[in-house]
């Protein structure tokens, strides 16, 4: 098939922010583009080249964006899987698979795959509701404090709250969910596997992850991690592991817990571009997005060795601040060595509402972690008086 | 100004493939963007927010197009200065200005201004028509060989010629011009400067050219060119003189010989984002497109040093070929370490027609040469069968 023709078609399903960013590649490769968004105002509005609007999660309008597509792939997990489902029977190319994203969508399933597979992953028991755990905890099968995760749609902190007491029980939905064991970690690392259809295979450097303590969102993305070569080769064999177990193809980014053993533990994965592989965009010879494109085109893999150090922040609506967004100090970041703003275009910001991110780049990480405290500290995502 | 928000509008002047380029960093600063160009079909037209479609030489059609932006900058330089200089009159901020525009559009003048600037450039005549340059070759004032520039409307190779013999002369425009003195040139050599409304300015590296010998245009553009320091100190600084004589703001390309005595002559300059600055996508902490914008909004120059080497390789129709162009062998560079290939998305092919530029990047300038000359080897920009 010849991708640099009109003739080619690639379908996104979502339009958000991640798709936005995967579309400037697209560009540069002159691959036609049709996206699928709930939204009007969706970002990837602009950079498309055919927009549709309509509901991810209902069968007919995925299976007909579907059809007009020839490769489909996702920005955005939540979408209708039976849909993929009758497109792939009917020889539609779909990356993730709708097998994958069967499993991924469910925490539950998710976790009972990794068992199977035998990757190592933290301990943990499955709930039709909250009220089980309750029994459960009563029975002492389960005890405080461990970590509450609803089965379906979380995302960015949501979905997931650590429980020490009864008290913190109250007000889950009421649907299924993980009980999974607490683990004092060393580290949160994350590495990025893209795999192409002949199976393929090359991994981006383990990052290194701190999260923000109360808003439960990353805070720095550090690349590379700065621990032992050998936890982060164990941690670059376990992802290779996860994506072969997955048969994925595409981009997987796989999230680990470093134990205090220096364990691996593979906490969950995202079938696509990552949060954690933003920094990619600055640092890496092939950033996240366009390898993506590689992988599920089946187009050589890029390298993925970093020329510099790489270093992201999230930009996040600070606490205090509800409306028309303003960017506080910008100029100021914008003025510092190796440092590139993205903006996500959201007119309006709210508490820890992912607004954008920093990329801090510089041959020595050390430098670069010093200047992503200095960005940290200056800019503000706040709203106007 | 706060150009982070939707209430802010960069109007630009043609919506080529620079533009579309320079897009890609608007986006990634959520810059509100019009793009004015004669074709419907414009490569801008998928990554503004608004498009109008007009011929950018008539008065009125710029005028009111600028009206609607707050601030105004190219991507072409052939554009209706009167319209410009009309809306700096009432107070419309236009970068480059309309005095700098004049001056470069129109390659006598251009010249001229080196002379009056004490900037060093190859020696020269005017001449009203090609006919006058036989008078004075017949008057001994001009001899072979020497090089034909069209005054006005020269690009790519187009509006230049060697003029070795009187039958050279045939066929010219019957319009203004220069002959100018052959320089027997050791290089040819690129500096970018990047100045922003205060007269801050920061230099890119001296990039390397190397022209195709019978299309005349750009086949490699070298960073950094593998010159003498003290050359490429005298090129920056020569290049810095350029862009303070313009007083210019924004982005200037200026193109300079090195003669067989290390004296660095100014060929010409573009004031916007150039094809000798496209390696600075992959291979700069700050690429040009991204620095246009800076400089032209007066927001924080970025950093202009390279994180690795680059090449540039452009990739223009194969001779034999015209039609629906097929990339012949494109996997097989993308398969090779730090090759990105950049796709206009021109449908038809035509002998010499720029279709698209590779960028090749590696921590070693020479290694990065090697690769190059096999992305060369390798790709074919040809047309269906």
């Amino acid at each position: 098939m010849n991708y640099f023709s009109s003739d080619f078609k690639l379908g996104i399903l979502g339009g958000g922010q991640l798709g936005k960013m995967l579309l400037y590649e697209t560009r540069k490769f002159d691959i036609y583009t049709l996206v699928l968004d709930p939204s009007n105002e969706a970002p990837c509005k602009i950079a498309c080249n055919e927009f549709f609007q309509g509901d991810l999660m209902d069968f007919d309008t995925v299976y007909q964006f579907g059809k007009k597509t020839d490769v489909l792939t996702i920005e955005i997990e939540n979408v209708n899987i039976d849909a993929l489902e009758q497109l792939e029977k009917e020889g539609k190319t779909v990356y993730p698979s709708a097998k994958t994203l069967k499993t991924i969508q469910n925490k539950a399933k998710q976790k009972l795959f990794y068992v199977d597979n035998n990757i190592p992953t933290a301990d943990f028991t499955r709930f039709a509701y909250p009220d089980e755990m309750l029994t459960a905890i009563k029975n002492e099968s389960l005890s405080f404090p461990f970590v509450w995760k609803s089965a379906r749609f979380g995302y960015d902190g949501q979905g997931v709250k650590v429980i020490k007491t009864y008290s913190d029980l109250e007000g889950l939905p009421k649907a299924e969910c993980i009980a999974e064991k607490m683990i004092p970690f060393k580290n949160e690392l994350a590495v990025i596997v893209s795999r192409d259809p002949k199976g393929n295979v090359k991994t981006y450097p383990v990052v290194e992850m701190e999260f923000h303590p109360e808003a439960n969102q990353v805070e720095y993305v550090i690349c590379p991690a700065r621990i032992d070569e050998n936890v982060a080769k164990k941690a670059q064999l376990v992802a290779l592991k996860v994506s072969q177990a997955y048969q994925h193809i595409g981009l997987l980014a796989v999230e680990m817990f470093q134990t205090q053993n220096d364990e691996i533990l593979v906490n969950e994965v995202a079938p696509r571009p990552h949060n954690s592989g933003h920094y990619s965009i600055e640092a890496s010879y092939t950033n996240q997005f366009e390898q993506h494109i590689r992988a599920i085109l089946g187009l050589p893999l890029g390298a993925t060795e970093s020329k510099v150090a790489g270093i992201m922040v999230n930009l996040v609506g600070a606490e205090d601040y509800t409306g028309p967004v303003v960017y506080k100090n910008i100029e100021k970041i914008m003025d510092m060595e190796g440092v590139t703003p993205h903006i996500y275009g959201k007119r309006e910001t709210r508490p820890f509402r992912k607004m954008g991110h920093v990329t801090i780049v510089n041959p020595n990480v050390n430098e670069a972690r010093k200047t992503a405290e200095l960005v940290k500290k200056s800019i503000k995502v706040i709203a106007e008086n």
